[in-house]
């Protein structure tokens, strides 16, 4: 059975590994990407079953998504191959080792096709936690009402809802999207967001305040993420904060979704919050350390590589 | 000054180098490519000034793309960034040696944005020769008007009119191609097409009898490509066939525009018929014993390398 | 539920991808391989449910094997994951295009650890075609065993006992593979082999006549492989050749095993003798149309693209 | 028309990108390089005309360059392709990440042999800037020739002199390099220098007191490029210092000669002294933040990447 | 005539040179390695003559291995090729910048057959320095065997044995091992080993206290190796400590045998103790410094490199 | 002791390993190459002790040449270090799959340098057989004086002289070549040419009438070398033909050599004329079916694979 259900748009992604402009002749490597995506995969990892509910387009990179996540034990049984638009796609260049510059392929194509009609209400009733982030209700109306329905549906079956805000300015602007994250905030169980994200819903103010006030407007746990400054985290219970997990980094992206992958995880082992944010925290600095989203995502069996305990002898 | 002007859409390339289905973490090579551009790039690598105009989006493929025709000396000082809309792209998988299957990306993006208004009048009414392809009209009202446009201006001046068939199945059906097509090879004086392109506006026949049929339609140069099989050319003053040029096979994809740019070089040259159908044949080979659609196509001083000449020693 | 049931090793695959002596600093790439699983996922790319049963150990390569048969959609389940010992690896040298050298580390190691317990029979039983291969009671007495039960199950539950001669000769002498294969062939429903192998079991002779001898020994179809020359098949109702699908070949590795998957999946279609060996022979050509063993296979969609359709446009 | 004049000596490139010795076997990548050739391309990126003047052999890598620089919107119009001597090429060996090693192929070789009558006087009286270097007189009497002549061509039409002292103990004495430099320092507008350079024709000291002697010996403007600690310049209006800005290292070389176009194209700008410095650091940040010497130099729009504006959302 | 004579295992060596999880696809590099190898590589490239004792398969990679070391100049007439087994292998995943995780490949293979007979006392008997460490003993009795007697032919001809105690956890426990080294350090001139290591034998101290604990059990020299705080060695006629020379990290493996190679190549010098433990600690430098186990070891020209002389101009 | 002594020039190599121009960023990969090194090697890999006398530069591709030959087994004991000239280097594109295109850098490089007082008397006086080739005596003055003054010391000491006439136009003329190479033949005892080699010195003819006339210059064996249609063996006591072993061509380079190579040690083996050309033709075929001059070269026990036994299982 599902512990976790997640769904939003993945994308085939196409990037250079090598710093640089790019240009004729550039080696890029195909794989894909999407912050639900790497939730799943991350819980999975972990030993949790998630499902991943989305589209792809009839072709051979929506092919390699569906082979992808169900390699990765992601089941993928509802997951739709939509004939009528190719999968989206982002071209990934490394301009320098700090910064990425992506060109989206994704209007109109199969990701943003999702509807109301592709949330199996079954499966999110059975599961433990439904996460959701904030870049899919931006995607369109489709998607839009899809993150309402399958809230909605969780909301009625008692399963816990996940949210990360994700604000993608490239697609909404800060005042589209605080109207909708408010509304979604407010029916949410626990809350993700980075500073500048959680200020569309709350004054600024340090983190754990922001966190605090997130937590008024109606979730039971808050959690800030404060890039290299670790995180910080509010319940109803108490709060805690986390360093991050010391690494050395080669290629930051994936690591706020690989966060929430691993807080999750904790969540559905019952670890209580500080456990909860050093899983967190681990996950973040696997993902730093590898090459793509999440490639480098770590397995139980893992984890203590980065906390001492010498894998390799 | 500009001896060869064309209009047409360039895209961005992912093409994967080894065959077999596209996976995770497979390999690609960036490049770009578009009927046009590989006869403008052709037909400057044999010398003769070429002029593109087109548009790329304000992204680094763009920049790759326009780079890439400036290297190759084709002028892009007409050509326009357009930021409303990235630059196409197409992903290549190569499922065997023998069979690509790419999707495109293209719909609504920078290249099919072409309008009339990108058409310079004076650089077309200076040129020789103006090339069109029945692709740019397939890509919506802005092009086809463009194309229109172009082939008006070259015909008030003066300017030679080649017209490349090449039916895309994908972008509309073979009535609407049909009858734009018809209208085009009318206008035009030199016309290219495989047997299949050709049956759009002339009855099925043996290749020279439809080229024939083409002549009375209008132009004074019918060419008909047969690839494996070779060429056939008719012209008003008398006929010729062309048999293709051996060489170890890479990569077919770009021959028949490679075989464009060396008729149309030939042309610029003042060659007669058999030497112009020895050129493209020449191109068409050279294209196809090196990977992409252009980067093979040969200078002046390599032709001699397929015909007996060891520029090696 | 599952279709095809099969048991065996698969191992790593560390492939040189360039001709020539392996030397430091030859790079290669990571794979994995294994005759039953090949034809797993080759069956499972045509749309129906395969198991494979088998051991790998608690270690990188185990876990690149499971993603990746999960990944194809075969069911891993009942696979076991050993850790008593590593994964068995193989090192491919490829000497010259058409000849590549193998080193195996095999022999105690996980794959061949396999034994009668770790047959699930319900999984057998419920299967419609249990597939084996000659080659795993090579690997020892556990597997030996295991492959004994396996038909034993299959056969008392009424599913149909495919079995792949596969002799190796690394692994056992011909008397010692004759005495094992004479006993499977007798309780086999499906016999493939090549006519050296053949010849373990039935007198030389022309393919026709061993497959029709083959008959003679128990099983209801009897199918020669021919490599270049195609295939013959006899079964109780009629015989049928088959010629090769013609392809530029890249990696002749696997074709025999791609082969076989496409015809026990025409047996899942309820296709007719000459469909089935038309569908194994097209495997087969799409197995050497690309590198590594299953990588090529193709999915139901493709099948037309080795004849004649294309799917390019 | 021409904002900025170079000439100088461009040769191919042979890089290992992996650190470690040279070995059977070692993957390297093929480019070009040549200080003026780095100044040419970061002052063209950032919108300014620039032209080349030099030579290179009728052969892959000659056509390589020109055709690189072409794509970079350098005007190669008055390059010389010389078919008496290959073009010079470098192998470069990356014995450690911090140290690279390099065998030089230039003596006697196309780019050595310059001459005046390759200088067009009209193309120098016609642009703002003539940038030469003080490699240029060391590779032989011919472009020794050709640098007096460019500069007396410059002065004479009043146009500024810009001279990066660039000394290289591979190709002369100290000796013999004060004595040249000497002299063209005293008839440059601007002067760029490292400490150790600036030693040749002014007495050791601290940075800006090197700079305000040099501004003695004629020149308006003397910059001195301090690597790790920034840079220094003086001018009979005022001084300025600057300090590094701060990128993940990648590969240092070309820095210095990116730091000379941010400046120029600062000059051509028309920015006053900070402003100049200030594009001129953040140039050099670029090129150590891309492989190659000026492949990450930036264009206009990049140049806020640095400076804390996110171009990737 | 030999300088030097080592014994031991070397093994081929798979390597991702990216970061994170090896999956299908994963490039990966081939090579070798082995402790005692790196030694004799270290100390041949640095002048000495040396020669390595052991097994290798009938195979690719134990050619390559032969030719590898031949290469460098490691004399390998006493190498042996052992038709019974396979070569020894490695598949090392580099799953974090910083975590190696690697799987063996060893257990009865080539390299573990080594017996007494292997070795050649009058090689032995010929030389200056006989190098062993502790991962031979611990590969099988054979091996255990082949040390002993080396060690009994060395100190009978009056050479110098050197032994790095090197003790590998998945091979024996402490108490098996702590039994067998007492036994080599009692008839060891000069002792190597990590503080950990050491502990096998001595009581925990801070490094000096224990090195100056090692000298009492027999040795004349004892070094400890800190890691990145450098080392401290303790000998009859004093104590020296030596900081790691700083360089970028590329990859760690080797080090410390990189480290012993430079004091035992000091050794053959007749430097004294702190030039011994400078040329250690550059050696250690340069090992890190480079991809692989040995690749990046320095020649005597090169050694500068490290220590301000520029040899890159 | 030596078997086969050989003299000439070892260059680096830079080879682009897909067909098409060179570009910016082509990928490369460093090796060498020389006709005398491929001779070498190929008889050291057959079990004969083979030296090569020549000189590289105090660099790192001149390191990896020595290294490259000495894993091989070639004795390097009498090649020198020359640290007044870089090592001489070409650089390869392979324009298409069948045209490879070089550039030389050579002229007054290390390898040309070679002079009379690099050839040990003693070494030459103690093999069996001299080899020299017809690029040596073009090289210059003091490489055609130490080919006179082998061959003189290999006569005096009755040393089988083998001379490959192997003709390069770009480093002298017909007529130069042609005084000097009839001067080499007469003093030579095998001697192998291409019919237009062989042209230079004696009447062109049918193959085995040009190779009856050779030995009338005074050779006791003539062999010309026929490319695709195999080779022609003259001597004394008779006259035998042999045809191509047919593999999949992946690089003809270096196949000439290789040949030669196998015919030598055929000698060394003492084998009769059509044996010795089997050799021959099987050494040709492996270096075709792989990249590069040298690495496919057959080891004695791999030559059965060409000839139908299968190693593979």
């Amino acid at each position: 059975m599902t512990a976790l259900v997640t769904l939003g748009e993945t994308m085939a992604v196409l990037a250079a590994e090598r710093p640089g402009p790019l240009a004729c002749g550039t080696p890029l490597r195909l794989g894909f990407a999407g912050a639900e995506a790497t939730v799943a995969i991350g819980v999975s990892r972990l030993g949790h079953a998630a499902s991943w509910i989305g589209r792809v387009g009839a072709d051979s990179a929506g092919t390699m998504i569906l082979d992808g996540l169900r390699g990765e034990a992601v089941d993928v049984t509802r997951a739709r191959v939509d004939d009528a638009a190719p999968t989206g796609l982002m071209l990934r260049e490394r301009r320098t080792p700090d910064h990425t510059r992506v060109t989206y392929y994704r209007r109109g194509l199969a990701g943003a096709r999702l509807d109301p009609g592709d949330i199996d209400p079954e499966l999110v009733a059975r599961a433990r936690v439904l996460h959701v982030t904030g870049i899919t209700p931006a995607l369109g109306d489709g998607p839009l009402a899809a993150v309402r329905r399958a809230v909605d549906l969780a909301r009625a079956a008692g399963v816990t809802v996940s949210l990360d805000l994700n604000y993608r300015a490239r697609l909404w602007n800060r005042q589209e999207a605080a109207a909708e994250l408010n509304h979604l905030v407010a029916r949410a169980d626990i809350v993700f967001a980075g500073p500048d994200e959680a200020s569309l819903v709350v004054p600024e103010a340090d983190p754990a305040t922001m966190a605090r006030t997130l937590l008024g407007l109606g979730p039971r746990e808050a959690v800030l993420k404060l890039g290299a400054r670790g995180a910080v985290a509010v319940t109803h219970d108490g709060e805690a904060v986390q360093d991050i997990v010391p690494v050395t980094p080669v290629d930051p992206i994936g690591a706020g979704d690989a966060f929430v992958a691993g807080y999750l995880a904790g969540h559905l082992d019952g670890t209580d919050l500080p456990g909860r944010l050093l899983l967190a925290a681990t996950c973040g600095a696997f993902a730093v350390a590898a090459p793509g989203d999440w490639e480098g995502l770590p397995r139980r069996a893992e984890l203590d590589l980065l906390h001492g305990a010498d894998v390799t002898r």
